[in-house]
């Protein structure tokens, strides 16, 4: 008898017939002879309809009302959930995130969770209820207002919810069945792993591997719960993301996957004065606009010019903004030119045996040299080795990175959806 | 300077445009000087299509989840209320039923409310916001879990959270653009009446004149809130109710109006022993399954055969439930025969003035027999006469005893939007 978590995302509970499936999977583990907590996002489009309906009133909808707004939809979803286990013959209530105390920030649209304090959650657990908590949302202690945590903010609640509860597993129900070492629409024997560390995954996530959302597997390594990601029309086991690379066999080369991403823009500042504080300007500027960079290159000063370019990726989305913002301080840095170039795609290459396995460089440039792969940009961390190249070259790249490293299954297993890199 | 509180039905906030239509009016009424407080249902359908959704998932869907599900209407259309305020230029906040202190009964679906304390609203007031409160909804003390306080409940919230915070008038705003003498659609002259008591209102809101809901009115009553109706789509002043009948001139034969209403059926129990208790231990059948009935008539044993019909009328909607309940304790209680009728029609006059004027039910039924309406049933108040007669004939009895009294206005008033008795 222990405590799972579950977490169901919008295309899991997109209308009636597939909440009663949930309802049906959620009372299977029930009969297993588990407590259930489970984490539930809005159904669907709802939240995008809302945003639609927020638009038609105001251009930029935020702040407090807007979070009320969208706060409406797991309200729907959990509701409509807690009836269909019910009718099955399970006690179940639902909790909003004030209710379920999930305590935020204030910063309205995007606010941290700052505790978790479920009395009411495990009151319910004790009297013997299955108990279903909104993802998405809490309250603010200090001003007693709705609060949203942004994108992804319910594997966020489920993980958080799993440590505050002491749940043995965090499960993250979703459109696909786990995380593989490559994307399965890309690369046709890419496998699905059956563990990936909190590092790798962090790697991964930030890397483009959409499943789960970055502060959900934070929250996780912080407070070391396991979370395993499966896919919500399947009973086939996922990828369980737990441990430490520390806990790795030291001899192990473990190169986790290849994960890629096209949503990213390059920019590039031509001729910056080489001395320093020019770069630095740039980056403030931009970090006022409250752009999010990604890679940052900067090439060495050549032929004595005294001037030196900067490159760096940023979201598609922050393209024109960034540009904008940097044009204006042109006259008073005194660069050349920003150039700005969105037919980009970024490789990385994860992996937690890479740092003692210096082999891995070696074997990862040769392969995309031998594809004749041009790389644009060049970035590391300890786990990861990214590049950038031209988006049309971004398949091939994944396929020959993949191959080089014999990550691929030898069996047929069957890949139904999606994988890393979506 | 004053308070006002204002309530918005679904129509009036039934897409984006409309919505911005009742900022515009809020915000009008906030540069006149006054402090507002906006009470709001759900936009348009969407309590309905929520309902409709619980049904694909449980027949029957009701208590805490359910009650869930429908408080997110509010929280919709209040949200986005406070958005469209607050673009004109004006601040704004929302509450939800339990923000903003409406304390409830524990019952589900249909709680009542006991208690306000709007100390949230009152601080936002003094910070120089609109305040927007959610209709229909509140919270229960006892169990922390939310209620909803039945169909037109946000009528409720309104009239009660006037009191509470003492204003001025609560600004009821509807599709219709007061209480009428008849229903204009029916009567061609109908006029818009300019005031009624709450005696009168109560009387008119039970006969079918589905304007204000009852509980709305009782609460206006008890604590003295002035309720202005009125109508949403125009500037036009609307029918006020307020004052009792002990404060109208005695000399004063006041008749309001005529109302009418389809929404009944008639049942009679035939060949009922004439003895003591018989009676009694039909309606406690009907009192078990929950079914309210309105008039009921029992006729004198005819021919000394010791039998009687009893008679009652009852929603449509209760009237199988009725036979069934009904037709099972037949053998016990010894009657005939259970009749079910749903073609007929009820027509009430209503005012303060009829109980000092006994020419009142002569002229009445006087000029239902000079147009041919045969009455099947018959029941009075104090400040009302009411028959049931064929459905058929209810329009023709309607514009009879409208014109008997002279209940119409001679000018050319325009009568754009329904009336009593819808």
């Amino acid at each position: 008898m222990g405590l799972v978590v579950q977490k169901y995302g919008g295309s899991s509970v997109a209308d009636a017939e597939r909440i009663k499936r949930v309802a049906e999977r959620i009372v299977a583990t029930r009969r297993e002879g588990h407590n259930v907590v489970v984490v539930v996002s809005a159904m669907g489009d709802t939240t995008d309809d809302l945003i639609d309906l927020a638009l038609q009133i105001v251009p930029v909808p935020a702040g407090r009302e807007y979070d009320m707004l969208l706060t409406a939809g797991e309200r729907i979803s959990m509701a409509l959930l807690a009836m269909a286990i019910q009718s099955l013959g399970y006690p179940a209530e639902s909790f909003t995130g004030s209710q379920a105390g999930v305590l935020t920030t204030a910063t309205h649209n995007k606010a941290r969770i700052v505790n978790i304090t479920p009395g009411r959650v495990e009151k319910s657990l004790e009297e013997g209820n299955i108990a279903i908590v909104a993802g998405f949302q809490g309250v603010s202690p200090d001003t007693k207002d709705l609060t949203t945590l942004g994108r992804g903010g319910s594997d966020t609640t489920a993980v958080a919810l799993a440590a505050a509860l002491h749940a043995d597993v965090c499960e993250i129900y979703t459109d696909v069945d786990g995380v593989y070492s490559a994307d399965p629409r890309i690369v046709k024997n890419a496998k699905r792993l059956d563990t990936v560390t909190y590092e790798e995954m962090l790697e991964l996530a930030a890397c483009g591997a959409k499943i789960l959302h970055l502060r959900s597997v934070e929250y996780g390594r912080r407070y070391g719960v396991p979370i395993h990601v499966r896919s919500s029309f399947s009973n086939k086991t996922g990828t369980t993301v737990t441990g430490s690379m520390e806990d790795l066999p030291v001899e192990q080369a473990i190169i986790s996957g290849v994960a890629h991403d096209r949503s990213e823009a390059k920019v590039t500042v031509v001729g910056v004065p080489d001395k320093p504080g020019e770069a630095a300007a740039l980056f403030r500027v931009l970090a006022e606009a409250e752009i999010n960079l990604d890679m940052i290159v900067q090439n060495i000063s050549t032929g004595g010019t005294g001037k030196t370019d900067v490159s760096f990726t940023l979201p598609k989305t922050d393209g024109q903004l960034a540009v904008q913002a940097l044009t204006k301080v042109k006259g008073q840095v005194g660069f050349e030119n920003v150039l700005y170039d969105d037919h980009i795609g970024k490789l990385s290459l994860v992996g937690a045996g890479m740092r003692s396995h210096p082999g891995v460089s070696a074997t990862f440039f040769a392969s995309l040299a031998e594809a004749g792969i041009n790389v644009e940009m060049i970035s590391t961390s300890e786990i990861r080795i990214s590049i950038v190249c031209r988006d049309t070259d971004l398949d091939q790249a994944v396929r020959a990175v993949h191959d080089a490293f014999e990550l691929g299954s030898t069996g047929a297993e069957a890949v139904v959806y999606g994988g890393t890199g979506r």
